[in-house]
């Protein structure tokens, strides 16, 4: 908590227009089609009059949950049913109400580390326990997963889930590659652990191959949680799960308890957009937006880092993470860069449960002007270069 | 849980249309003025563009947080900083914030009884332990107050919170009395207990004297809560808590891992409507539309039921609170009346921690149209005449 806390006063100071900021994962303004919300907004309130003000089910608008069901069968192949879909008030409000629903003080969660530090906020306030297997460029290893589920289950204390995010993760930018996917599944289901996966990032693939969802995988023991914030608007906070409709029973139980319902007006406002194909058309704008940035990104850090700094090259999704030389300590860096030179980018050790991360840093390219990308990969080598991450 | 999801399962039933319901306490459709939420909602795109799709600050909209501090100031005449304001996705969401930040299991909080179904499913989520003091025609009473707090020092686990909502209180319809309001708030500051207050119902006043909130009393010790669900629109899901900045600070960091932010689009649509004095506007014509509802509501309970029922008259709010004869069971009536009469009420055991209130049902009188009141009360009052609430 106290922690957390910090990194969210440390986070403010990114905010004021003089940073050049890679630290926060928020959506590149330019994808929001103003005029096409405004049309909606209009429309929205035309078609649904007051029932787009007032109270709504705490599942979600039922005709949206029967939208993103069809969505999830066209998406997946696999059969999905509108009782199994919970509309939510984001991706983190869904992982919020999963842990609510699975979790108690002590039980274990397995996460691929490094992860979403605001999951693992999510976790912690749960008093979890968090137990991580290290990822690698191809994602979680099985093995290794395999190894920790047994060893909690031989400690008395199985896992109450698997939390990944297998495509162009956060903050790794790794994918979970096509040759793990099913071992993962398979694992999973074997010690009888549901595996939430978190889609947040997948429609925004670059290049390479589209892969199966673990969900398509198995459609069973796969939790399946997934947002709209990076593909449609994160302000209109909506997201949802996709699971059995006994989970998706208690989840919207707990979540009478949070905050009663998702906003009925932004729902109704999607549910139109996303009728009249834009959502769609959204993505594949979005993609060539942040495509464009990831390829600067890449030619600028090519261009800018000194040899011993490396970093996986990401396929889709808004993450540069970069490995540093090992004198630097990410955490210092941070510090050092956001106060004495208005850089900001967030350190490695925030994504991991146990104090690693001292050797990463990560950098988010989505929201960031291009026109500033020089000038703050430029400080950023100077400050890797210098030695140190100590004020000169 | 499992009771909560019972009741949920019973009240998704009164959904139906051809149910008249006194069940949900929504506001009428009515007083959503859809056309100047129209315009709103084209002026706030207009005006703050991308900003209002994108995350915003966990606190609130920084300049929604200063209008809230200004008509706080106005309204009580105390100072208000907007530090001391948090913008919250409804005010559910502020009593869960309020719990994550202040409770653990077994930690006492104490309730006015009865009290608002939900607050006590938010509270159990935490595993508190629910202490009742009863409320009367003037709300609770100071001295079994004061002993209960005392009772609970002694016991060496004292209350973290009182959970009050001194106006037009639900499911009652009570206002605590002038007289009691000081001596409340001075036992809950000798006791060093916050007092968590509700406003929810306060601004819909029908008649009688304004009355200082219990914040205006003691601004140190009592955390106010508000929401925009019965004066702007609950589909916007937007309410406020006023506290001192250190809790602000504490709650931002639990709403970090719910929500992340309030809704960034309505916060922008709800600021611009308010700053026109649509806000205001709307309040004084819900009270006409509620006070015109409520005095039907009160003429027909006076012709149709028997003279063992009895009720208190509300000055404000949504909600009677009716006094069974003792031969009724407020459960069975709720299930009969439902399941085989089309009939929608709300039991009064739902309100009590402790399985009291089988002698009371609830009827929101906010939500139904005019039309159906006659015949809903004329078939309750049938079912409470016939002596018993069992199938005939």
């Amino acid at each position: 908590m106290a922690e957390s806390a910090g990194v969210t006063a440390l986070l403010k100071l990114a905010e004021r227009p003089e940073v050049i900021s890679f630290a926060g994962g928020l959506p590149d303004p330019r994808t929001f089609p103003i005029e096409r919300f405004q049309e909606c907004a209009q429309q929205a309130l035309r078609e649904y009059g007051s029932s787009a003000l007032n109270y709504g089910a705490t599942e979600g608008f039922s005709p949206l949950r029967e939208w993103l069901s069809q969505r999830m069968r066209a998406e997946s192949g696999r059969s999905c049913d509108a009782e199994e879909i919970m509309v939510t008030s984001g991706g983190l409000e869904a992982l919020n109400l999963i842990s609510m629903a699975l979790l108690e003080p002590g039980a274990p969660v397995v996460v691929g580390a490094p992860t979403y530090l605001v999951a693992l906020h999510v976790f912690r306030a749960y008093q979890a326990q968090i137990a991580s297997v290290p990822l690698d460029s191809d994602g979680i290893d099985p093995d290794q997963l395999d190894a920790r589920l047994s060893e909690l289950e031989s400690a008395g204390n199985p896992a109450r889930f698997v939390y990944l995010i297998p495509s162009f993760q956060n903050p790794s930018g790794s994918t979970l590659s096509r040759d793990r996917r099913q071992p993962v599944v398979e694992i999973c289901a074997r010690h009888g652990v549901p595996l939430v996966e978190d889609h947040a990032y997948a429609d925004l693939r670059f290049e390479g191959e589209h892969l199966p969802s673990l969900k398509e995988l198995d459609p069973e023991n796969v939790i399946f949680v997934h947002t709209f914030s990076k593909i449609f608007s994160p302000g209109t906070r909506l997201g949802w799960i996709w699971a059995d409709p006994g989970l998706v029973r208690v989840a919207a139980t707990c979540k009478l308890g949070t905050d009663q319902c998702a906003n009925t007006l932004t729902q109704r406002i999607l549910l139109d957009y996303a009728s009249r194909g834009w959502l769609d058309e959204q993505i594949q704008s979005s993609i060539k937006t942040y495509r464009a940035k990831r390829d600067l990104m890449s030619n600028l850090l090519r261009a800018k880092m000194p040899p011993s700094v490396s970093w996986l090259e990401p396929q889709g999704g808004f993450f540069f993470w970069l490995r540093l030389p090992a004198h630097i300590q990410s955490d210092q860096l941070m510090e050092t860069a956001l106060k004495e030179h208005n850089l900001a980018v967030v350190a490695g050790t925030l994504f991991y449960a146990d104090g690693q991360g001292k050797d990463h840093i990560r950098l988010a390219f989505s929201f960031l002007q291009e026109s500033r990308f020089e000038a703050g990969l430029e400080c950023l080598a100077e400050l890797i270069k210098a030695g140190s991450s100590d004020s000169p």
